[in-house]
């Protein structure tokens, strides 16, 4: 059943071409002797048009089980439009139609929205904007690939369960094997989680970082992409419990090493995806978000501005501008003073570096000022922070120090110190959120709809 | 800090060349005025060899500092080497050592059992094997992706959580965000599990396969590639509880089209390793085992067989051989079974395809004779069964039947009915294991030693 794809026949199909297509019925525009049906399959925003004529063999039938959703095959041939913006449609020769669709279909041609179209997670993506979304998603998923893979970096996969709950990055959603409703129990009548599968305690990572740093510390280069979790209730457009990250580690790497990975990646994606979706991103401009192609110009263009945390403060407290949270040195940024700096005063991209050492994780490197961490994130108009990322701790005794100061247990860590033992190494890498950046780079409002099936509280459907 | 990674300099470094090298020290042989020391980045199987004279400055400090699992950078001169298979070496100039490693360092030069390798999981990457697996590793994974990508497949991200629990691969574990210790009860004292994170009960996947086919229904062909699970208490060296899965979903496709893809899917991922990893799997060829490489021309250069169950099971009648499970028309075919087919009689890959209705899951399509369905498994010299796929129940009346039959609850397939009902299409895939894949390639005898950080029964470190 070999059929073209519809990018590809729009691309490069030539008048008098044979062809055969497969899809779903988009629109059918019926007349007496003529009958216009918009097919999409998916490949690419807009569909191809097919003309059917009545002295087609079996019009009438075909005609008649044709409708928004039905799935079909056109064997047909190529000829020019006559329609403005659309430079060949295909005259119909054989139409085949797979599956009907009814009234009942509920992607009629009146427009949803979005919160509705979550209801029918099965069928959304068939939607022109969810069709697009899921598009840019993959193009820019596999830019992630090429981008490491062509600088030499592993892709590794670090574990999603995990036994450690103190990896600090959020709350941690619990894995068990146990029948909960009558648990093992201990003497003292907690539950007995050494008949669980594990034998102890698991849950699912927040973070593939410190497994990262393992795998860096035999191939220099690598990088994670896979799924992480927050059971975190937050019910906001910015928030998912399960979503896929993206974090590189490289060993013999300092911050501005670091800095300049983050760099090169985010504009390498935006010129991917612009290259790969440029109908996509042209739709998004236009009816979800008019800044999202000068949002990606601006990424691509721009060398991103550096300064420390210190400065960062320091042009704070000088704007006129008037912010809720009060600045002064040692506050973690707000958002809006995040895109403050990016937004309004660099008009572009900001790294900003060196925090305060008792806002960031304790593995971020300590500064020789004792005071302020390795640590970087990128900032970018409209959405603030993009990108986190930090030189980590490679000295063993400081390292020690800063899990005790932290109140955590250096036990539970003796890998990660073992790290610091054999041959420790200057290194630094960073996470970035994948649906985050789709946001950003679609202008779509909620992070639901930028993952195909997402997962919040109270809401596992599909 | 930019060093060449020296699977480039080995390849292309010229004598002449000044170059910075950074890596961890393998071996280190120190003479009267001389020291080779052997260094490795993990960017290929061999390091490269350092040459320090004793006029070197600083020499005495700095080789005094050396040892195995040390972490250096080393300025130099690339020269010829007079050593036997080794094109080129570099003479020091400078070297610096970021960190040591003393006596207690776990991988001194003798070799190590993979299983007492397992309890290194933080510094087993750095041995020759595992770095050579997962070298392989990430050239597969990243095969994958080029594969499909070059095909106009999308990358989608099917759920890791999910609320049904009939998905039918396997025992699935819980997620919960609740106190186990004290979780809220309901009037009937069970645990509430409406005051759960999302409500509902909660599951870990065990296939992606139902949500790929929702995203078929809208892009026509797309691909999963991400970790499922299983919390069956088996172990064995072929079961993982955390695993990766590869799943391709394809619309307007039918079994044979299905099949095509699953043979030009191992053909190319195995050669794109041939090409990659050369000397890794020259390695695994002469050190774990020696059939790997005709395996992997096996793979390359036959046409697959292809026979239905139906012949399989008359051939398998038909034979000498002796079976430890008895062959009938009916029977799930055994391990034995599948590896006389590939090994002894066809002496290279099989599909079978049209297996019995009753041993297959209910979503693969009923053949007109009406007891078999349009199932295939791919079977391998040495391993087996590799790939299982089907074309798909698009009949809803059919599929329904299938479902009540196989004594599940339609309300829970609603979406998936709902597939059937707007726009159906014949439609295909399969699933394959991705490590069993690694584990393939490699002739690597544990599944625990082709992913990271392996999770097993009672196994979680790291």
């Amino acid at each position: 059943m070999a059929a073209t794809r519809i990018a590809d026949l729009l691309k490069s199909g030539q008048p008098g071409d044979s062809t055969t297509i497969q899809g779903w019925v988009r629109t059918k525009r019926a007349q007496k002797t003529l009958c216009f049906i918009n097919v999409n399959d998916g490949s690419c925003m807009s569909g191809v048009q097919i003309v059917a004529e009545s002295d087609m063999a079996g019009y009438d039938n075909v005609i008649s089980q044709i409708a928004t959703g039905a799935s079909v095959e056109i064997q047909g041939t190529v000829v020019e439009s006559p329609a403005k913006g659309q430079r060949i449609e295909v005259k119909a020769e054989q139409i085949r139609v797979f599956g009907g669709a009814d009234e009942s279909y509920p992607l009629q041609k009146k427009r949803h929205s979005f919160e509705f179209l979550r209801t029918l997670g099965h069928l959304r993506s068939r939607t022109n904007t969810l069709g697009a979304v899921f598009r840019v998603r993959n193009a820019a998923a596999q830019a992630v690939h090429e981008f490491f893979r062509d600088r030499g970096f592993l892709w590794v996969h670090t574990p999603i369960l995990t036994a450690s709950d103190c990896e600090g990055a959020g709350e941690m959603f619990t894995v068990t094997s146990l029948n909960l409703n009558q648990p093992p129990l201990t003497k003292g009548n907690g539950v007995d989680v050494e008949q669980d599968f594990f034998g102890k305690s698991a849950y699912l990572t927040v973070s593939g970082q410190l497994e990262a740093e393992i795998m860096a510390m035999a191939f220099t280069n690598v990088y994670t992409f896979g799924p992480t979790f927050r059971a975190e209730n937050s019910n906001t457009s910015r928030h998912l419990a399960e979503f896929w990250m993206i974090e590189p580690e490289m060993a013999f790497c300092d911050l501005m090493g670091n800095a300049d990975l983050a760099e090169d990646f985010l504009k390498y994606i935006f010129k991917a995806v612009l290259d790969a979706c440029e109908d996509d991103m042209a739709f998004f401009n236009q009816r979800i978000d008019d800044s999202v192609l000068a949002t990606a110009d601006n990424i691509i263009n721009n060398e991103f501005a550096r300064i420390t945390y210190t400065e960062a403060v320091e042009l704070l407290l000088k704007t006129d501008k008037k912010f809720e949270f009060p600045v002064e040195w040692g506050i973690d940024l707000q958002s809006e003073h995040e895109r403050y700096l990016a937004e309004d005063l660099f008009k572009k991209p900001v790294i900003v570096t060196d925090y305060p050492a008792a806002i960031k994780a304790f593995y971020m490197r300590l500064n020789d000022d004792q005071k302020t961490v390795a640590a970087m994130d990128v900032l970018a108009p409209k959405v603030g922070e993009i990108i986190g990322g930090s030189q980590r701790e490679e000295r063993l005794d400081i390292l020690e120090t800063r899990i005790d100061e932290a109140g955590l247990p250096r036990d539970a860590y003796w890998w990660y110190l073992d790290l610091r033992r054999y041959g420790t190494v200057p290194h630094a890498g960073f996470g970035l959120g994948f649906e985050r950046l789709v946001q950003f780079m679609t202008g779509m409002g909620n992070i639901r709809d930028v993952i195909p099936f997402p997962r919040t509280p109270d809401n596992i459907e599909f």
